[in-house]
């Protein structure tokens, strides 16, 4: 290995945070709990933002931007919003510097405070909502279906590189509708967007659901969610949906003309997925070896390396790889070359292995005179020779077959992990053993549930949409209940 | 028109701040000096930064992201640097809030207040080159080419839309050479990515040159730029590329280890273009009557209104309609079909006059008889009758015709509004009656320099790089100067 990494069944906390620094996604920052997204982790977050933005834009939404700061006082206008977000946030008091009277670098100008202290965006709903009252008269200027792509910041005291830091990227989705019934349309619209999204590009099977009251996000009636398994058997919260109401709309005063010529508030909705999603795509399929990414979020698929003694050996595999790397950029393969001299090939598969690089090929001389070459995948570890004459095709298939493995492979994963149990006995057993999702009877109370949390760690991920109607009697209470939640230890 | 504009020769500035909110391009937000970016704005913006973003990669370049967060201190590090940019800024102090003692709202708690204050970027040199220092050993891990598209704030005192806001969003590059000539070849080839961009796709033409050391960004030895004018007579800069020496190494102390076995400092460049080019791209065209948008940036191409009386009329145009949309869409032209029943054709026809949708098509029940259409295009408000079934060819070499022509507007009238002189009294004359760029010898003092600017509010725009060497006399002091510089009044 180019990188020792520590293996995820010594501890597999630290294997991701060795993962993510050594593979090139992230580090730390000079400012606390702040990261810098590096290159090669960047590129897969653009090619999640491409994808998700493109989805976005099918379903009728524009982008559009709103200001980082927001005035303090906004938050006091939604009693819920301000209890969940105001508290841990990025203050600016003033907006000078002046040179240090003792000629030292630069010092606060005090006579440069703000009147009104502006809070860094935590979340947009409030600055939002306060530019739509101007936007919005009659029913005619509804829906309005907007994204924003931003940096948020929410001032957390135990940060971890994606999965929870101080500064953060995503898109926060705001929109405004004439009727309730669209507006939970369009929250289980995005819900969907956010499953398919991680189904079908990070390959990371989701269960869909609804929050309990007590995960509810801070000012919304409903709050749907699509929820992850790690391979630790903790659960990860990878995008949420909620249903406003007119909470916002009141607190704004955004009020409508109707077509029917009353006047109501506007009925709305947000969503959000944000750069925590790298922290699930590692954390789903990587394993000791480093990185393991689907293809289709891969910023390059494939990585050619040249096995080579002599000079003439390099000049002749060139030659001949600059044909493949035709054929596979026409099929639209990314693909990289890597014949820089200053490394052995053994340093370079370890290092592209490292990466999470769905495909490696390499060619000798050998390959040359047989019409060979030999296909490595990352994510079975396997090798088998190919024919150079079809490769593009051979590869195009290969990936499409590692994107549809690395799913399954998470899928069986999930399934393995997903646990009924009939009494509070067995869950706490079951989370201990074996972890995992935890399939069980709830009463619906906000007392049990806070109840179990304190005595397990294990909270309600979501209530299934797809779960069955059921009688049964909650673990800890007793009491009836119809319907199965899913609980699990979450990040 | 449906929504009266001030002309441009009553009043250019009143003009441009209206022409900018009708259009729904931005509106100034809650917060002072923060804009919000509507969406048909924000559309546009995405255009420029999808052409940019692949000009740097195809350029060798990647994105990366760092901390929105800088320590006071970092500002300290580099002397000019500080003076620059670490005055006028946006300063966070505390990390939390708390209930008002009160009960009204919320306060800043005195508890949280941080060890040492962090400020809002205003640009990242800092933060980066300390980043930098930890990715940087040997030559082998040079060159370093990362841009971030970011917001960034910078606490403006008189704001205007696009123009000046005290948070905009731009894209910054910050690259790390082994040698002096490698990072000076990348400032310039950075600044012939801009001028290609604004020649090319916002069909500004612009000129190319140096900053004088007055005008330098703060921290450069070098700095390039792209100047272009504005049909009053104003210049705008739209873009810089700056030759950073080995000033933020050292100050960072990223040293290497050269090919040759010794140590050397890094050599560094940055460069950025921001969402000001949106203010540019407005003042260059646009006309009284709103917006001409060039076709490479607009959000839709071509607008299609039927013009009809009875239901069944609209019912066979729209069945035509939806071929030609078909058939535009499969040319790569986006189009928007407006067949919305709550507005009539003439307020349709100012609107999208207003939002400068290069081509307009407009579709009646004799034009199905007759198998053609009414095409009107923006830049020259002209119409003609075209022929339904070649329409998609037609209107492709039309938007052709429309981007040419657009850049030749402008081309044109920055010629008639370059004007040499010879003496100051020539240089305050032409400043005074004509505006423009004025091409006149200096003596290239920093002391002349801010003379003339005082008198007549005239900058040095830039050092062309195409000037030629010409023997003179400076018009300020009559001190000898060998090549001619270009002035011009500045946004």
């Amino acid at each position: 290995m180019a990188k020792e990494l520590t293996l995820r069944g010594e501890n597999y906390s630290q294997w991701y945070n060795e993962l993510v620094v050594k593979a090139d996604l992230a580090e730390n920052s000079a400012v606390r709990g702040c990261m810098v997204i590096k290159p090669y982790g960047y590129a897969i977050w653009e090619k999640m933002q491409a994808e998700l933005d493109r989805m976005f834009k099918e379903t009728g939404h524009v982008n559009a931007y709103f200001p980082l700061f927001i005035p303090k006082s906004f938050f006091s206008k939604e009693a819920d919003h301000v209890e969940g977000f105001a508290k841990e946030c990025a203050v600016v008091t003033h907006y000078r510097l002046k040179n240090s009277p003792d000629g030292k670098g630069v010092v606060v100008d005090p006579d440069a405070k703000l009147e009104e202290e502006l809070i860094v965006r935590p979340t947009s709903e409030t600055i939002i909502w306060n530019t739509y009252k101007n936007w919005i008269q009659s029913y005619r200027d509804l829906p309005i279906l907007c994204n924003q792509w931003a940096n948020v910041v929410r001032w957390e005291m135990r940060t971890r590189l994606f999965l929870r830091t101080a500064e953060f990227l995503w898109q926060e989705g705001h929109t405004a509708h004439a009727t309730k019934e669209e507006a939970l349309e369009e929250t289980e619209r995005m819900v969907n967007v956010y499953a398919d999204f991680a189904e079908q590009f990070m390959a990371v099977p989701v269960i869909k659901g609804s929050k309990s009251e007590n995960e509810r996000f801070a000012g919304a009636l409903e709050t749907y969610t699509i929820e992850a398994l790690m391979q630790d058997g903790k659960a990860l919260q990878s995008g949420t949906s909620h249903f406003l109401g007119q909470n916002f709309a009141k607190a704004f005063d955004v009020k409508f003309a109707t077509k029917e010529g009353n006047e109501d508030y506007v009925w709305a909705t947000s969503w959000g997925v944000s750069t925590r999603l790298m922290g699930a795509l590692v954390m789903a399929h990587s394993d000791d070896n480093g990185l393991v990414l689907p293809p289709k979020l891969a910023p390059y698929q494939v990585v050619i390396v040249p096995i080579y003694r002599k000079e003439d050996q390099l000049n002749e595999i060139n030659a001949k790889v600059d044909e493949v790397v035709k054929k596979l950029k026409a099929r639209g393969i990314s693909v990289k070359y890597d014949n820089s001299d200053n490394r052995k090939p053994g340093w370079k598969f370890a290092e592209y292995e490292l990466k999470g690089v769905p495909v490696r090929l390499g060619i000798g001389p050998r390959d040359l005179e047989n019409g060979t070459v030999e296909v490595a995948r990352r994510d079975t570890l396997t090798k088998e020779v190919a024919q150079l004459e079809n490769i593009d095709q051979f590869v195009a298939d290969l990936l499409d077959d590692i994107q549809a493995n690395i799913y399954k492979k998470a899928f069986d994963y999930r399934t393995e992990h997903t646990t009924k149990v009939e009494n509070y006995e067995e869950f706490r057993d079951v989370l201990k053993k074996k972890g995992g999702f935890v399939l069980a009877h709830w009463d619906g109370t906000p007392e049990t549930e806070q109840k179990i949390k304190e005595e397990t760690k294990a909270t309600i991920r979501c209530i299934p949409f797809d779960g069955e109607e059921e009688e049964g009697r909650c673990i800890y209470s007793g009491k009836p209940s119809k319907k199965r939640v899913l609980f699990a230890i979450a990040y």
